[in-house]
């Protein structure tokens, strides 16, 4: 009954076994291994974008960063929601890695950008030298609060970007997810709606620390090359991050994982909603954030349950109605077992 | 017949087996997984430092740039030798992760910075506010020519740092090399002979891109860990790092490794000026600076020999006896089989 | 009727003429003239601070930008209102200087930080590795919507910050006309209050270009020192600002160019609330923001009369009873008769 | 007999004049005062460029931080000589405003880059992602030790650049004098031989600290003001810059400032050389470099002579015919009796 994150779980045998395979022989260093070609391969397939240049690195943040960074100067900002990951979780690194560029905060239910919310603030910052000026606008999706974007919600906010000249960045750490909720195709969710650079999630969804980035626009690769470099971001035994990523994408690998993500969190929002438990939020994926009083929780804890609570540990005077909420992630790795047994204890505690 | 680079080889069975065991269960993310307990017990033990802190990074270029910013200032400098891998190889990552700190560059033979230059270069750094500021002393064993600084010779350079209260970093990519290779304990190498901050390669010694940060002073560590995060270099799988450095240090794998390539390179190197090669610089553990005519090199590549040329290739009007250079580097997964083949073709070719 | 700003004034015969004896013969640079010596005992015994450490710059940018990052770290944030000058009309220097922090945003009427939303903003901000760290408080006295703070109100800000072990910084750039209205000293504003570090204006109060910045805590004055050099802004011939700073302190000419602003603010004020005109905040100084139909403003444009719409231009098609909104700043160089014919002209117009 | 240095000496009575007629009445703050139009004008004018767009500083280290960052990228390096002003006194400003690029030092004499040296240095710079890429070169006229390029010279500098792709900067904190004593015009000295950017410095010849950035390609300008704002180097009060500039640029002032300088150098130069003193350098304007016994130092200190020790103060145990160096600069403000006085007093101590 394990929870707490879809990065807490492991990665299937196809891709012990792909490090096994890559692990023979000598191999050239930095990117110029064989299987890196592969991988560029693949991805442009994926994506129908047979320009698009694409680049490895280790974890989330790096490739949000570096993609951030590359589309913008010190002196503008970055739109984004007030709960983005880029905002809350990454310890300014957008802004280490842009040279002190700021954020602007755009707000809008369940962590997606309001598109009336983003326009009117598009429109109105000032341009002249003493403000910082408009320099990029990212969502993320599935969201932080586990929403989804709809194909047309993504190509609503692109095109507010877009009318100011805008690019548009997407912070895919679970475009997986997001794409096997929306029964829609990569292309469809990125370029195609108006996204020019993807932060592509491998960790959350099944690899060991490997997150694409893709520029569907590959007039900035050699900058993207440089600031990866210069962040300690480029793998001298990159093999072992092409040889991920080429096994992710072998066999539609990926999508299984997400597909078998996203039925677990189905499974367990019907057993949650059957036993009364508030959404908070519309699960769009793999993610769901709940209500249920104080006691459930209690009798779930008690039994080994693992999850954040969210946004806040329970008051310490809260009675056993308290009404607690939660998030509830659910992997790859995730089996009925956990999920029915966490709702059996749940619908007992009731 | 593969010595381009250490960093070109793939790992020992040991650690595919670590990552296989690691991948079971669930695990909590960003460090606070069991085996980095261990892993910090272990650094621990092996560094006769009870209270170092010990941090996991991916690549080089991340443990030095972050390191190092976390002991100085951006209006400070980093005195370093002119070859320095930080200086010459990570695309002035130093001066990002600093802040725009500056390099200052020292001479001295095969890698190895002067200790009576860096004495002069530190009594003469003018110290009004014009001017930047002295910030720390960063050294690297086995150098970047191969050679190697005994612990003496480490112990003097620090000295002079410590004369003007200056921290010292240890650039140690190929640490087990030079370990092995001198034969003294790693607290001798490092702390004991002024060392505060050690880059404790991984990477180029049978690893898939692990190093550690060991800090002896750990009164930077919650510092170091906000630039490791704020870096994008904070896993949150980080098991798969744990895991390997885990096995690296178990029954003392580290020093096989390390040990076996340099043994191969002293059978190459004994091989070779048995043939008449020059030797450029002396070797201090597993890499080679080497002087051949032309032609040998020419058989040697259409053999399929591969090695980069050092510190450049032959000119396109280049006679057979014309004295190229190039460097040869072993690992631990190099056999007697390359060297000898290697060192037949060479013998044959002059 | 110029009410543009209080920086589109000039400067007193008393600055010209201590330029003129400033003029005479040589004198050393770099803040060792002698002018300078008197301008910090001046400014120590204003502020009965017999240890503070006193530096001047030439903008308010600058003082704001350096005096922030000499007391913060890349990984934390300011904590400032949401309109405040370091958050709008920088263009992120503070970020800049800082090296890549954050500014987060307070709410609070008149441009005033709320000190219960403060104090919640603190006490919520998560502080693990993920996350941006607290910092420091800025505060901005008068606002930048003419409000003043009190002593008291300076206090309960400054609590709020010491509550978490972090300094506060005044963004003074009106700090005059704040103490004129307040009939408070500069120490019971600053230090007394707890404010650790204050950006002491000068230009807006009639200088040429030239703001103190005050350290009440000495310990980072070298710092301080370093940055303001690397930023560019240590000038070679400092005896021009310290005569100007020297001059503005003797004989209280400070207070009296302060009290003179005010004086002419009071007196426009009172002649437009008897001509129905309603003030959108309350006056703390030398600031009003005023609403009155869109007639009274046509007639007095067309009078020549020159003030900033604010927030915004009237919409084109607003009509003459349009409740338009506008920013009238008086200055130490304003008269009463430019006071009395705005009155006249608007009083005509309704 | 002050020789310290030319900032050490004050503005002529045109400056403080110019002063006080800009302040009459409101202006229009920021740049948009009619007075920085005429001196656009007269720069434009001045330098037979009327497409270039012109900007004021207050310092020196502002022109060239502010100039170099606008025209590299933080992963590029800086080829300047290695006594350059912005590698030896500027702690480090260039780095910070470049984001943290590198500076790459060049040897030749007198301060003089060595053009051999630059197109070698140019020509073997390794371009892969691994090394900080060629980004500018930046040369100072008179250099930092007191010499003269001539126009060719400068032509072969920037010839070497532009076989590159690279812009070239000019540092001209004395170009005044360099212009001068060359008998060339402005536009001679800059675009026509190759340069982009100027830092035309205006303080150490007779201004209160205005320097003014002269971008002859006019399309990175907007990038260059956003700059300038975040630096805060944007003043408020702008006129009292234009008015310092537009006096500067009236009647040949400028010309006739550092005419006389240059005079009173020559001047000096002649009666040390008619008492034996040796030139360490060649003198192309306003600075000597010189040696001569301590004997004759220790005269001239005693009689109240100012001027720095260069590049060092003399041994503690030195003989009253060490051979001590010195350097003397001569300004506007430099009379017939300060440098016949000293070379009398030299002449007697020998």
């Amino acid at each position: 009954m394990f929870f707490a994150s879809d990065n807490t779980s492991g990665v299937p045998q196809q891709i012990l076994d792909a490090l096994g395979r890559a692990n023979d022989g000598f191999s050239l260093g930095y990117g110029a291994d064989t299987l890196m070609e592969r991988v560029r391969d693949k991805v442009r397939t994926v994506f129908e974008a047979p320009e698009a240049a694409v680049y490895l690195v280790a974890t989330g943040t790096a490739a949000n960063s570096l993609a951030l960074a590359t589309h913008i100067q010190p002196w503008q900002t970055i739109y984004c929601h007030r709960v983005a990951h880029i905002e809350e979780d990454e310890c300014a690194a957008p802004e280490f890695f842009a040279g002190g560029a700021k954020l602007t905060l755009i707000d809008g239910a369940h962590g997606k950008i309001d598109p009336e919310a983003l326009r009117r603030t598009l429109d109105e910052a000032p341009q002249g030298v003493h403000h910082v000026q408009r320099g990029i606008v990212s969502l993320t999706n599935l969201t932080e609060r586990g929403a989804r974007y709809s194909v047309a919600e993504v190509a609503q906010i692109a095109a507010a970007a877009r009318a100011h000249g805008l690019p548009v960045h997407l912070d895919g750490a679970r475009f997986a997810n997001a794409i096997a909720a929306e029964g829609c195709t990569p292309a469809e969710m990125t370029w195609k709606a108006g996204v020019d650079v993807l932060s592509f999630g491998g960790t959350k969804n099944g690899l060991m620390g490997v997150e694409a980035v893709v520029l569907f626009d590959p007039s900035r690769a050699w900058e993207f090359e440089l600031r990866r470099k210069r962040g300690g971001h480029l793998f001298s035994k990159h093999r072992y991050l092409s040889a991920q990523m080429d096994a992710y994408l072998t066999d539609g690998l990926w999508m299984d994982l997400a597909t078998r993500a996203n039925a677990m969190a189905e499974r367990l929002e019907a057993g949650l909603v059957a036993a009364g438990v508030r959404m908070v939020h519309p699960r769009g994926g793999n993610m769901l954030f709940v209500e249920f009083p104080l006691k459930a929780h209690q009798a779930l804890r008690a039994a080994g349950a693992v999850y954040y609570d969210w946004p806040a540990p329970p008051p310490a005077d809260a009675g056993a109605d308290f009404p607690h909420q939660a998030r509830l992630v659910a992997s790859w790795s995730t089996t009925e077992a956990h999920v029915d047994g966490f709702v059996e204890r749940l619908t007992a505690a009731l």
